[in-house]
């Protein structure tokens, strides 16, 4: 790889570090409820689904191809319109790339290692890359917006980032 | 079991079966767009969350501890104000319950087995009994509602309906 590129750290997921970009979705902390008579806890209200008033909240599947190492981030997407949860069907680590907006383009990207216990809502307007599998075809739950009106954005950065194979799978 | 009741049969889940009740979240037959520059299979919509103009589409956790069999359903309860959906995070085998409304309570109860990649939703206004996991403690997605406004309610039947064991687990 011999262009111009910045290797981009994978921290961990957490709440306090993804907090700039949206809420994660884990057990850990949670506010817990017990209902249907003792047998079913509830982590109630990990995050809610927002959308603009001409926006419906849908449910949907994504099944992601597992990518390569070292995997080259060389653009973001943002839907201006709603927010975006991805949650982990199978319990395998995933990778979460977000970034602050600069003056209506992504800033630096900041990557995060997910426990495939940990998904995440991106708030509306939150430039983020597209899912990031890793190891196998994997599949997540999602809950986003449809409706009228364009709810997608690509940037492409000037220069790429690279995430370096962590030997995740 | 002496006293009086009904054997509930179990039906497979399937999207003819359950249509008087809501969506079953499947990537059989489901819209499929590719996305992400081909990287991912997008099973579009597999439902919509529909909430009363007080509320909120929240996301959280259930953790069921699983029923024991022969069950006695005794109950439903349904939800006036917003759709209920539940996927299950573990591949594994769980029941659905559902009645249509007869006056205001719930008529006779039909029972589904569903495969441990099939979710539901339940439209708002839906009679349906507490999540039964089965087998093992498991883990569901759930997509409902929060917000100002009663969005409970339950009602007992006069006699019980049984399901037997099935052997699922």
């Amino acid at each position: 790889m011999s262009e111009l590129h910045t290797i981009l750290p994978v921290r961990p997921l957490t709440r306090e570090s993804f907090a700039p970009f949206g809420d994660v979705l884990e057990t850990d902390r949670a506010e817990i409820r017990l209902i249907n008579g003792g047998t079913t806890e509830r982590f109630h209200a990990l995050s809610t689904a927002s959308v603009d008033p001409d926006g419906r909240v849908i449910i949907s599947l994504f099944r992601g191809q597992p990518r390569r190492f070292p995997y080259r981030v060389d653009m973001m997407e943002r839907h201006p319109l709603g927010s975006q949860a991805f949650y982990p069907l199978a319990d395998r680590p995933w990778l979460v790339v977000a970034a602050e907006d600069e003056n209506g383009a992504p800033g630096e990207p900041q990557a995060f290692l997910a426990r495939g216990t940990q998904g995440v809502n991106y708030r509306a307007k939150v430039w983020h890359h597209p899912l990031i599998a890793v190891g196998e075809v994997s599949d997540f739950l999602v809950v986003d917006r449809e409706g009228r009106g364009a709810n997608l954005e690509e940037q492409s950065y000037p220069q790429p980032y690279i995430i370096e194979d962590g030997g995740w799978t």
